[in-house]
């Protein structure tokens, strides 16, 4: 029921991620009349692996989330938690309250022993392929354990969702000298030295972007902080294409010789390809949908679910935590 | 002598900002030959408003802070730091070592009363003019207090860079809620709701070109981060803009029909505009302009220099500062 358009969204983007996989099941949870009337006319073909579970309440997008985890115990939100706690989904994908799904996981579905707190996880365009960032804005305060921690679990999506065998991990500072940076940063290159990981060193801001490092950790301030610069960056800069584009006729054939131009930039740096940003270090598979996605943004959130839910994310990141221990004993 | 490029783009520069400037006099500080080589052939006018005065010695762009200070007592940099002091010069422009400059400045000059740290400022191109930010990187662990010292160095900045009477200031944050972040972040922002200064709250990484904020207030370390993100970003979608033009002999007649397009953003967002980030909280005007700068880039910084100096941002930071007693007391 999340997010800024609800079901509206959530409901087409269903269908369409079921198209796309034959062996895909959704269970949507919520308001029964709004989901039923959105199925209304769909595929027989894609009802049929398509469960409706409802659930009484919504959780709004400014609601506390300590509140929303006491008071609503029958939200679309909570109760498609508890089917993965239950076992009875592989994944929850939500565009809800940022906050209250993370609380409500974190209650529900427990951290993965070793792991203190769960993380943020999100594809970020680089160069010439994709970084892993994380933490994007589940812990604004982290020790070094915690960013060893989130090293662990970014090397095992970033090997799940590229198939890269050892995905090279910087933490994210201010130089790369050694020297630089504060003691958590300091500590945890140290304990990302003495493990198995393929730690590469300090990386900086523009290092997000080239190439160097698979995974850029950092905690969730500095991370959530770097993301909001990079959607404000860009949509000023499409803000003044724009601008300038249609300032005059003149302009305007301009815009349609680069229609080539623009189109392939589009397509390459569509926001909407990196929607679904895993919430890690949970027993079981969350996907947070950007609150404003679309329909096509929302069925790239389910993707994600169901490559983590496939891969086995959680048990994979216990696996590789345990083979570190003796770096963090 | 600094920078990646040394004088001969600080020559050059120092030339084309005396050109601008009938009143404006410049020191060259390094080592005789190359400079002298440089200004052979210089106006006359141009060289009557120009001394020369000799430094033995280099601070290479990866010398230790503490090194250069201890090590290099007749560097370039230390000598046109030492001239400020001396109050000979009224602003010192380095495309140096910013380490170097920052230890070398902060020994010599010291901070002005009531700042424990000095921070790098600069100007940020936002969506409808601009916003300044700091600190970039010379504190990446900063207090309540740090944060609230420099609000009130923005806001000198803001207002004497743009005439700006009551700047906006904002602290960056991970949410734009109370609650949000941590303990730094709200004590700083109790310090400034209680001040005099024209705090407007929590502002997240896009607002720094939304245009909410006049200044954004930030440690050290989230600071340098946004900026080198920032960096990053810019870079990879002006590379992505150039691979895309020139794809094919087509793509070239889209570029040559967008040339006015192209040209007015990139006359709109050159980064060269917004070189020359200040070292402010010192008894004197220090500017660091970036290492790669070129000549138009360099001009700029002296630019900022020679504004910064005139209105006499020192004093009036530390004027402003004295208004707010009540408040941090």
């Amino acid at each position: 029921m999340g997010g800024d358009h609800g079901p509206s969204v959530t409901v087409p983007a269903a269908l369409s991620a079921l198209q796309k996989d034959a062996d895909l099941r959704i269970t949507l949870v919520g308001l029964k009349e709004p989901v039923q009337a959105l199925l209304h006319g769909a595929e027989p073909g894609l009802l049929s692996r398509i469960q409706l579970r409802e659930a009484s309440q919504v959780v709004t997008m400014d609601e506390k989330p300590q509140e929303a985890l006491r008071k609503k115990k029958d939200s679309s939100m909570r109760v498609a938690i508890d089917l993965v706690k239950s076992g009875e989904a592989d994944a929850c994908v939500s565009a809800g309250n940022t906050g209250a799904l993370m609380a409500t996981a974190r209650f529900v579905l427990k951290t993965i022993e070793g792991i203190d707190r769960p993380a943020i996880i999100s594809r970020i365009r680089a160069r010439h392929g994709h970084t892993h960032m994380l933490d994007l804005g589940a812990n604004s305060q982290c020790s070094a354990e915690h960013l060893f921690q989130f090293a662990v679990m970014g090397s095992v999506v970033a090997a799940d969702m590229h198939g890269i065998a050892r995905p090279r991990i910087g933490i994210l500072n201010i130089g790369e000298e050694e020297t630089k940076g504060d003691s958590v940063v300091q500590d945890a290159a140290r304990l990302l030295a003495a493990s198995k990981l393929n730690y590469i060193g300090f990386v900086e801001g523009d290092d997000i972007f080239s190439g160097e490092a698979d995974v850029v950790v950092t905690d969730g301030f500095t991370g959530n902080v770097a993301l909001k610069t990079m959607e404000g960056l860009a949509n000023m800069l499409v803000g003044a294409l724009k601008t300038e584009y249609t300032r005059n006729p003149l302009r305007y054939v301009g815009a349609l010789a680069s229609w080539p131009v623009l189109r392939s930039l589009r397509k390459e740096f569509d926001p909407r390809t990196y929607n679904g940003a895993s919430m890690v270090g949970l027993t079981g598979v969350v996907i947070k949908s950007h609150g404003s996605a679309d329909t096509v943004s929302f069925a790239n959130a389910i993707r994600v679910g169901l490559v983590e839910a496939r891969k086995g994310v959680p048990t994979q990141i216990s696996n590789l935590l345990k083979e570190q221990a003796p770096a963090v004993a």
